[in-house]
């Protein structure tokens, strides 16, 4: 695992943090790693979802199924008054097919709503938001300052919930940082997701059906963006920022599957074109990573082979962790 | 009354069109506006609302109380299956202090995101949204691409209603089109605002307590702003358009109050100083009206010592129609 100069692992000892979607892709990596760091973890689920990804920690993270749709009940407000930094990364509609839209942004914006509330009531020292590259729109090395094209109701919802960060750091002063991850990837990935998908075909001794393959992306390893969310929690500088996690370079994804079958070493053949495009497909899509290097003193320095390498170790070893695979 | 070469008049004629916040200052006064074009008028208003605004058009608007907050109710939608023109200027906390936050988030973005649903399904011709010049934050002559920083919970609601209407444009093809009124001003204001407030502290005789008046805004006479309406209910190139309503005539505060003084020919004294600036002033405020002209071919043509006396001149008829009045 890299490990930064300060990453803000000793300030984030002991410290009482809450992490919403903390059952998800990125949430659970974070969650694993704040207890690693020592801090005394709570994590908001959605109400119903199974715990998989942090099916090990149930002892040691203090867990409630919320309804970001609705007011955060006051038993669970109370719960929290000795909070002192929030991750908000629970959202609705990351996989947008399965949602319905009216919830989905129901969600993500009075969701995140209700949590600044409550942030700002129990004085939190740091928010969090965990937004998205979608955001933007399409692009290459797309800085901070741009202005917004959201490509779809999922990336403008997440993007409205980050107007409302911003503003309550402009009105109030909450310690906001509004955190934007380009493609990430790495352990405890969704399994419909490229790179483990990939893997899992592979593993099984199959070809890849893939899309053309011509879109482009910025790819983070999911252990690196660990890294920028400590930081993230602790740095003076991020207050108040919005802040890229990118690594600056673009991939198109027949290269990025090319590099992936490779550093596998098996016979698999990629199928481009096996599958369509989707329809409102994101041509091009990555991200300046300047601003991160400045606030956060961050950089992605994990490189994709060294990053692909580590995650086909890992689902080699844990892939009967998936509910699918159980 | 000013009239525009090509200002849509003919083009809306007999054409069913839906105003959200049809009693509200500049709905009530383009409801009356579109009657005068023939149009076939539906307004939603808040339920419980009073209509004093169209009192008089009772007969001839068909009204639904509908709190944007939820669900169009089904009956509701069904009845608006032929309208063809939607103006969505219905808003919670215009006037902040006396609204709920959560109840104001919720009916700003989540009302809007119901009402494009509405809007798509309907297959509408066009969707006038209205935003806010406040969604910019402070600054001068403020273009469209600028990147904004709204002031507030109010601000930062209208933007994100703005983006989702954006967004129903990139994805769907709604033929969107996004305006952002400066300080509008004319018959039917609030009393609290400040033109209302001068005439009728004047018409009693009185002297008028106010702020610093250091802080300046671009003045937009009601009637200009109606056209604009029309003409982006009509006009093709204003499709995906953001517009600002705005004089690009950027006046402190201090100046609009002794020209209203001036036009009013009576003795009354500003009393600057006499009342606090509100805890997040916005110190300057003016819009770049390029783009309106470019794409509507509309310029805010009344000047602000013509509009104040056609204003004085209506509060003068009018004043007893005003609930408080009564």
């Amino acid at each position: 695992m890299p490990s930064y100069p300060e990453n803000g692992e000793s300030a984030l000892r002991g410290k009482k943090v809450l992490v919403t979607g903390g059952n998800g892709f990125i949430g659970a990596n974070l969650v694993r790693r704040l207890i690693q760091c020592g801090c005394q973890v709570t994590a908001f689920v959605r109400p119903g979802s199974d715990c998989w990804r942090i099916q090990d920690l149930l002892d040691v993270v203090e867990l409630y199924p919320v309804d970001l749709g609705g007011e955060i009940p006051g038993n669970v407000s109370c719960a929290l008054h000795d909070v002192r930094i929030i991750y908000h990364l629970g959202a609705a509609g990351v996989h947008q097919a399965t949602e319905d839209l009216s919830t989905m942004v129901k969600v993500n914006v009075m969701g995140t709503f209700h949590l600044l509330r409550l942030a700002q009531k129990i004085k939190v020292e740091r928010f969090i938001y965990c937004g998205s590259c979608f955001e933007y729109g399409p692009g290459n090395l797309l800085k901070e300052d741009r202005l917004p094209s959201p490509v779809n109701e999922y990336a403008a919802s997440k993007l409205s919930a980050g107007i409302l960060a911003e503003t309550f750091y402009r009105q109030y002063g909450l310690s906001v940082v509004y955190l934007r991850p380009f493609t990430v990837y790495g352990p405890y990935e969704g399994l419909q997701r490229l790179i483990p998908f990939g893997i899992c075909r592979m593993l099984e001794g199959k070809d890849l059906e893939l899309t053309g393959g011509e879109q482009t992306r910025d790819m983070v390893f999911v252990e690196d963006v660990l890294e920028a969310f400590l930081l993230a929690g602790v740095r003076p500088q991020a207050v108040g920022q919005i802040i890229n996690l990118a690594s600056g370079n673009e991939m198109s994804v027949k290269d990025i599957v090319r590099t992936l079958i490779e550093v596998m070493g098996v016979s698999s053949k990629p199928l481009f074109g096996a599958r369509p495009y989707r329809n409102s497909e994101v041509w091009a899509l990555s991200g300046d990573p300047s601003n991160a290097k400045k606030v956060l003193g961050w950089t992605a320095r994990t490189d994709l082979r060294q990053g692909l390498h580590e995650t086909i170790q890992w689902f080699t070893e844990n892939r009967s962790r998936y509910p699918v695979y159980r």
